[in-house]
């Protein structure tokens, strides 16, 4: 595919400065693209890319379009424009239908694509162009929305993790009777894990986008277009509201809310609600060892520095009120 | 199913408060209970729900009867007692039989359901009534207990992680050559890992939980009835205790020891040994972002602020000695 | 398979001292060996153990000769001559050939072995030798190198994770038009996870090991030779240097770089680039969980303690002026 500048901004918008009839190949970064590939500048770090670029195009916003040395295609929102055109660049979604190896046991809309060695379940429903790429596994009673992508290895509806303890300390499972409903435009990363609810359901609603190897507890519900990234647990009956996002590796505990629009830095376990939106961190700066074992060996004692201090304001006080 | 509430209590026991002959279809938690289904009150916090609940009866403690709206099951262990209702009611296990594109190459008990895409390579023993969900790995020579539950993309008996270092760096493997054994009555979440051992087996004892996104690594000891919460990572040589509960997202680091009953919070690291039980913790608290970075830019400085406190008693205590 | 000592010797070298007649039927550590088996002693702490092995013969460094109470093969490496000893014993990779459930797109060379439910999209390239075990799914493009080790449920180019946000807080995908490339004698642990670079290529070095569990995300590069333990988050566009090790949990975050020789604890997050080769690490001490409640509860006021320290030194300066 091979589309001429003004083919783009008829179908994209945004304004074209240069030769409309310039053809490009495709997407590369303002430092490595050739005269036959378009570019992009989003990030203000990039700026001084601008002036050297060989690509045969640039999106931009209207601010930098000045200094653009080849054409330009300029948008207030250069990123999401580049989002948009790579797409309808890439048009390489897998072609619908059921592939020979996939063991399917609910019916599947023609428009959906189901990819070898998938496994659909009874009473499943999947939605209208659809798109599961090969081992993903869907348990009974799952459903799934319109235009989701499920990457390899996903698994939605397993058991979520319910025991009560007997006096010996043996465990008694509690039927995971629940299911798990994900809502439209959703995309689940490689071997991400959603849990079935224990009895009402877990659900993820529309736009929401999860990286790979994520955890969702049973119950959990995730609003509309949070998005995670990869290693995040959230454990069972959390509630995530919409437009939040999760930085990788971070923890969320069970039964807890956060508001919509919060965000939670990487590496940051979450152990209480979180009632207002804003951006909220709990993690340490790393060191070189040594450093790190002579400073940290402190945290063991914080509390005994605390009532050090404490002693030295009232000592000094007695002092000051003497002299 | 709809047993009648005498019928349940002829089954599991405990003291009927109400219409034996009243039916439920199905459990519910206090607040959506209908009137057609068994709710239950284990969580205290819960207490303030029993007066409005519209369930048709609920299982409770004898402190709670006094102030139940309708039909009662008294027991002393309401949360163990929903347990086992919510198994009977539920009796959806997969039906047993090896599915048509299971690749199993060793012999299985008639008793265990192996799902779509397993894979069971040679010398492998399954135990009687265990269940594979689909896409569950299981690699040569190991053996699972009877009554196992091994979750979607669970995959057991992979190399452990052993290298030697050659001068240059480059690193040679070392054949790991032990087998994962599995005792009776574990559940195993859906895309947890368990290392094969290196020279030794990696053992998981009797009723031993494992939640999904786990990885166990090679030679680790797992004792009998230990829960094991998402996302951990347990690594080699590592011995877990018997009872003990590890929160999700904790690191165990190898050739360590825990001892039977410890409880480890989630996001904890636990570097050394743990030779009494009780409860361990070792994250720190998250904050509005701001305020983290105010504060744990300290953090670097700890041991300085520590210094800085000795020097303040000592010239405190020559001006004491002075006045 | 049952070698004489002194075949061994012939073929890995060392000097042997004892009965070279002697046959060893495979390795087991010191304080387990029997007659019948081949030990080795390579860390300090188990030298203890020597003097009573029951072993057959021992691999051991020159200083621990003198009290080798059995044959012994003396080698500066022991771990190393152990490592490549016990691969040539185990002598178990599964057979070349493509099993006949896996899903095969591209071509494969004789030499390497698909395991059962393997997925291997279009235009993928798979090096001579290389082993996948059951349920690997490799997607479009991709490049695997020579005498690979690729685990059951690891996933090799799945999308990255990019997104645009809309004003609305809506995402729309960037396309992951990029691909995986992987050198010769990579080993990749069961569901780890290497997505597909945006518009550039993910990239791991020749040698490389990753355990289990691991997540790669696009358009990363890892070095040679660098190890990777079990649950390593790695973010997009981060930069692993050569011969770099990083411990179980660690969390990479994007767009940073870490110089050759880099070592980073487990449990470490590294948000900023790392410019000299070392040991780094950031994670805290655990205790009793009472005794964290107390000492951690400081770190919320970690700030205002240091503004107390200041105002005690500034306070006993003007009393030490006084007096």
């Amino acid at each position: 595919m091979t589309p001429r500048l003004d083919e783009i901004v008829a179908r994209f918008g945004g304004e074209l400065r240069g030769d409309g009839a310039r053809t490009v190949s495709g997407l590369a970064p303002l430092d490595s693209a050739t005269p036959w590939q378009l570019s992009f500048l989003a990030n203000p770090k990039y700026r001084s890319q601008l002036a050297a670029t060989r690509a045969g195009a640039v999106i931009l916003a209207p601010e930098a379009a000045a200094d653009c040395p080849c054409a330009a295609i300029v948008t207030p929102q250069p990123y999401l424009y580049f989002a948009r055109v790579s797409q309808w660049l890439a048009q390489t979604p897998p072609p619908p239908g059921i592939h020979a190896s996939a063991v399917v046991e609910s019916p599947v809309p023609d428009s959906a694509s189901i990819g070898p060695q998938c496994w659909i379940g009874p009473d499943v429903e999947i939605g209208e162009g659809s798109v599961l790429y090969s081992g993903v596994k869907i348990y009974s009673g799952c459903r799934i929305g319109r235009r989701a992508i499920l990457h390899s290895g996903a698994v939605i509806g397993a058991d979520g993790f319910g025991f009560a303890r007997e006096a010996g300390g043996a465990w008694v499972k509690i039927a995971q009777t629940g299911r798990v409903l994900i809502g439209d435009d959703v995309e689940i990363g490689a071997n991400t894990t959603i849990d079935r609810g224990a009895l009402g359901d877990t659900v993820i609603e529309d736009g929401v986008k999860l990286d790979n190897q994520i955890q969702v507890g049973h119950n959990v519900r995730i609003g509309a277009h949070s998005a995670i990234a990869g290693c995040v647990g959230i454990a069972g009956s959390a509630r995530i509201g919409a437009r939040c996002t999760i930085g990788g590796g971070a923890i969320i505990l069970g039964h807890l809310a956060l508001a919509d629009g919060v965000n939670v830095s990487a590496g940051t376990l979450v152990g209480k609600s979180i009632a207002a939106p804003g951006s909220y961190t709990g993690s340490v700066p790393f060191m070189a060892h040594d450093d790190w074992q002579r400073n940290f060996a402190r945290l063991r004692h914080l509390d005994a520095l605390a009532d050090r201090i404490r002693a030295l304001e009232k000592r000094l006080a007695e002092l000051e009120n003497k002299s």
